[in-house]
């Protein structure tokens, strides 16, 4: 913005260009458009954001969030306990819970290992994970993104684990439900004959 | 987002969907993002959207956005008067003041007139627009974008002010500088054949 715009605006639109995704251009915009809501609407957005940030934190076990000290997964006692799917984000928890097949728990690393991003095993949430695979624990599922950072993280996690005796199990990689052939890319396609069951 | 998500994350993510451009999948990655930043920086975010709405007003005269009673260009005594450039938004303002070019005053109409979004002429700041032309200026050059709304307002402001004896005048529109004509669309190029000029 140029400085012929009033400077809290202008500080506006600079908050909103450090989210992710959002350019300097989307960022007026946004900031132009608060402008224009209620005095209500715009205080219920600023309570809104220092809310979510001061009551929600992550749960004892999962590490997921919450906003008690055990998540709604964690404390519900018809969850199977000896089974824990570890994902990259809350997010993957979501779409988990979408299937309604999965009745297992959760373990959320918040992060992959990735050297690139100076993201070292340290900065995640494994040490957590190890801390709840005490004997009640059969099986550890890796559910990672299948991305180089997913791939070696579950690669890295696995290593840790498995001299613990616990078993330690993949996602299944192959064509998508609904997906055509065609436009399979080679990845997936040769990850799906590999992995072909008889039927 | 899923009921095993935290509900304050819930309502950070819905007052994100709010805002125009942003879908509910890229508001629930903003409201994540939210929760990685420090708690300084979400309070700055918060403060941010109070005070830009409680500080920022219209300015007195030209109705762009200001802190102060006067714009910094409505009080800036080196400005001319006597031309005053009726734009649709502040951000058009910003884009004329880029050029370093213009020396004149401006307008903001607040929105273009547009029965089919209800909006009507007296939504607009048309009624502040007349009462500047007490004599003092001698040409209104009517710069909202070449679109059916703006050619509209364009055409039913320049009907109320011509007979003032005010002078108004239209953007010129033909080819943009550096375009190609090859991919100027039929309207452009025949505006630009229109208003050609000699060498």
């Amino acid at each position: 913005m140029d400085n012929n715009n009033a400077l809290p605006l202008v500080i506006l639109a600079e908050q909103f260009a450090k989210l992710p995704g959002i350019g300097m251009k989307s960022a007026e915009r946004l900031a132009y458009h608060v402008m224009q809501m209620s005095e209500g609407e715009v205080r219920d957005f600023a309570d809104a954001l220092m809310n979510a940030h001061q009551k929600v934190h992550t749960c004892a076990v999962c590490q997921n969030l919450t906003e008690n000290r055990l998540c709604p997964i964690c404390s519900d006692p018809r969850r199977d306990g000896s089974t824990v799917c570890v994902v990259e984000s809350p997010k993957d928890i979501s779409a988990f819970e979408r299937t309604r097949e999965y009745k297992g728990v959760y373990h959320v690393l918040h992060g992959l290992i990735s050297p690139m991003d100076n993201v070292m095993p340290d900065q995640l949430k494994i040490k957590e994970l190890l801390t709840r695979l005490d004997g009640s624990v059969e099986e550890v599922i890796m559910a990672t993104n299948p991305t180089v950072e997913g791939e070696a993280t579950a690669m890295y996690i696995s290593k840790l684990i498995k001299p613990l005796g616990v078993k330690v199990t993949r996602l299944a990689f192959g064509l998508p439900v609904g997906g055509i052939l065609e436009y399979a890319d080679e990845v997936t396609l040769y990850k799906a004959l590999e992995n072909r069951n008889e039927i």
